[in-house]
């Protein structure tokens, strides 16, 4: 029997056709009784790490007398990596892990308390909902180590979930994008999809242009996951007046819009390039600090006391610090979603065409391949960057890591967070474990690394660190600052050298 | 008769011998007469645009009971550039033009009210100071343009100066090196060469090591010119704790650090490091933008509206603007400086060394000439920014720029100030002139063009326009903002490309 385990290891079978078919009548009768009620059907496609937060956050939205202004239909492929997430929804539980409390509280009012928000796999929700908002995953594929210039998006299931409204939506739903998509996506690839599945049912496009809308997410799943998504800024942009005003109502009641104001843009192509130079930014400036961090290093210098003593300047505030590595699902990628559209939605391929960059023969090679090569570096540069970690490392150990008992504490992409999605630390352990090292890892809050699934995580901080040759400060969780470093060499039991990539330690404390 | 002329246009000849013989008289007399005020005797050297505010700023320092600490000798070498200088300070006036009120009053009150400001040329004032704050300049030459790597310093005008101190200081003289400098210059240039002339004139340099010390400045010769100095926070560093408890008691006395609080850091290198890092940060970031102003002007968005929707995040608040490019003295050379450091003191050449980007073939591209690829890259970047305006304003013009009249609005390098070294406007003119264009310029605060000079600034803006084929809004000087668009299109007389570089012009006010 086929179906989908949960990470608790309980096994859920996929629905039969019989259930298909009565969760198609469940559907329509739900939604009858909601219209009833007043409120609008709204359906999320997608339920990964912001769509089902987004779900909870639409669902629990309420007008100044406490009603609620939308019932939610959370829509999730019956596929076996995600599937139990529709049955665990449907009992109130979220189906991510989380140190924000309120990730359980809003699943528990929403779905059970409430009753505004439920889970189903059934296309059937989209020709119902009169606002789709898009939750799908849209990554990019670096095919080489180190030359992100490569990178592509691959679109086919992006475009074939904007297929499927297409087939099914009402003609004046609004699609709004939530999804982190190429600059340009909206307008070149979502309306022209969506225009000839109109066309195809025989909807006149002239009159019903199909509703567009784009806005992104700023979330950050660690112990305020869920305002993050609620009670931040929100950038939106419409592919026309109408949808823009549509999607403006809608963000305006769902989100915290009286302490963090929206933000209109002129055109989607503006809103995704938003998104896009956002993240390239923290990129570029992480990628910067590296090159100042391995000069620091090699004349001697405390560059964390530097930063600090520049950071004072209010131009200066975001300069960054020095690290492990960048990981996690957007920076990442968000700066080759840019590159690619740069070259294959929009054609601009800049080799000797700029006639500024043109004059100068040496931008060449930059521009070959390349649209903006800065971005594109960063993400090289950041990708690499955990194998100076690696060499540190190795140099500590005397030049050979090969047969050393090395502890990583800290698996996550991110201090406090247990998501493990590109995380620095799966290269700085492939590096070491390709060179023979014997390799353990520790981490509070993540469960099981998915990418490198032979790592048992411990989870005992003292056990794990016995007779370890060394050890490594890889991630900064909170778990480990204030570790009596004594405690720490005594436990190892033989000489330890220990590699804080992450200025955990406290020199006052080590001395 | 050889002399100097002021930018007034008055004739100052130089100092006669007797002159001299009596200056050297005077400063003695002068300096015992201080001394018995129970006054500290401070020596600046080089009367730039940093030295003559900081030379004022130390003379107007006063205890708790309005007793001033230090009298100051401003040294100044008999230049036909510069000599005028010290008689136009020594009635008073200051040898800088500038927008902030403070500067003509400061120059009154230590010059002619206190009395504990005085400039000189004799170097005598350096043996009769306790302290003698560095100020000369230190230049980066760029042998080609659009090669930043290939970029060095020339120090031979920097180590005279400093061989001259150590000539005559007295040996617990402190040498507070102010001039942003390359990374373990204090270290590696001015202690061998202090120690050097200490040993020739028999000074035991084991008892009487040379007291060095680095502070680095943030001045921004605008509205807030002398603030910049005063009222700013401060990094500073002692090549030993001798030094940097004596530049702490210095600075703290001098400046405003009961709002803008010192940080000491561990090390010359460190604080040299911090001010060079400080600018390449600004510098990548405007680079940064720059690749992404192409791309949103290619597919037709408002990059400025972009980048308001982001700044609104904390994380994102230094995310710069677009505009014609950078210049001024320090974002232009001062990564070169941080470069130049690493390769020719350090001798810290990357190529294939660095073992983790070793491991990346490609590194290459970017390591055999540079250790700083990102910020080195950055100067490059911006140098040449100011062509792709040269190139909007002949796409405006209808693709030719020769015989068209185009003004400038604006020559310095930074909005209200009237500074023009290595503005952008400078490359632009060149750009321009190259091709053929019939060139004006106006400027409210730039009385003249050194590196430009037969461009004569022009001050009536209205009478400038007059029969222009394009305007330029180069610079976003005050007087620039809210011109009515349709005012200066009429003064034209004719039908004129408005080409703004700075968004100067009211998008609302333009409709």
């Amino acid at each position: 029997m086929k179906g989908s385990y949960s990470p608790d290891g309980k096994f859920y079978p996929f629905p039969t056709e019989e259930d298909t078919r009565k969760e198609e009548e469940t559907l329509i009768r739900i939604t009858e009784e909601e219209r009833k009620k007043g409120r609008e059907i709204v359906a999320i496609q997608g339920l990964g790490f912001v769509g089902c937060i987004m779900a909870a956050v639409v669902a629990d939205a309420e007008d100044e007398h406490g009603n609620p202004y939308y019932f939610v239909h959370g829509v999730q492929r019956p596929s076996s990596r995600s599937y139990w997430k529709i049955p665990v929804i449907n009992r109130g539980i979220p189906p991510v892990e989380s140190t924000d409390p309120e990730v359980p509280q809003i699943f528990h009012r929403t779905v059970i308390e409430k009753k505004t928000l439920r889970a189903t796999w059934h296309e059937k929700a989209y020709s119902l909902a009169d606002i789709v908002v898009v939750d799908v995953q849209l990554d990019a594929t670096k095919p080489q180590f180190g030359h992100a210039e490569l990178g592509y998006c691959d679109m086919e299931s992006f475009k074939n979930a904007i297929r499927q409204l297409g087939r099914l939506i009402k003609p004046d739903c609004l699609v709004l994008v939530e999804t982190t998509v190429p600059p340009g996506t909206c307008r070149h690839i979502v309306k022209p999809i969506l225009e000839e599945e109109f066309q195809k049912r025989g909807v006149d496009i002239k009159k019903n242009p199909p509703c567009i809308a784009h806005s992104y997410e700023r979330v950050m799943p660690g112990a305020n996951y869920v305002g993050s998504i609620r009670d931040f800024w929100r950038t939106f942009a419409g592919i026309d007046e109408v949808s823009a005003r549509k999607a403006e109502i809608f963000l305006t009641r769902v989100l915290n819009t009286k302490e963090y104001p929206l933000y209109k843009l002129g055109d989607t192509n503006a809103s995704e390039l938003a998104k896009t130079l956002e993240n390239s930014f923290r990129a570029i400036n992480i990628a910067f600090i590296y090159e100042w961090t391995l000069f620091a290093e090699k004349i001697g210098i405390n560059l964390w006391e530097v930063l600090d003593s520049i950071r004072v300047r209010p131009t200066h505030r975001n300069i960054m610090n020095p690290g492990l590595g960048v990981g996690g699902y957007c920076l990442t990628k968000d700066p080759i979603l840019a590159h690619w559209a740069y070259r294959d939605i929009f054609n601009l391929i800049t080799a000797n065409e700029d006639p500024v960059l043109g004059h100068w023969k040496e931008w060449d090679r930059f521009s070959k391949h390349v649209g903006l090569p800065l971005a594109v570096e960063a993400v090289n540069i950041n990708d690499l960057m955990p194998l100076h970690t690696a060499e540190l490392t190795r140099e500590a150990l005397g030049g050979k890591v090969k047969g050393k008992k090395i502890l990583l504490l800290g698996a996550s992409y991110r201090k406090d967070v247990g998501d493990t999605r590109h995380s620095p630390c799966e290269t700085l352990w492939k590096a070491l474990e390709k060179e023979g090292a014997l390799l353990s890892v520790h981490d509070p809050l993540v469960k099981f690394w998915p990418e490198i699934p032979q790592a048992k995580i411990q989870k005992d901080l003292w056990s794990a660190l016995k007779g370890m040759d060394a050890v490594i400060f890889a991630v900064a969780h909170k778990d480990y600052f204030h570790l009596p470093p004594e405690k720490v060499v005594k436990t190892a039991g033989k000489p330890l050298c220990i590699i804080d990539a992450e200025n955990v330690l406290n020199d006052e404390e080590i001395k």
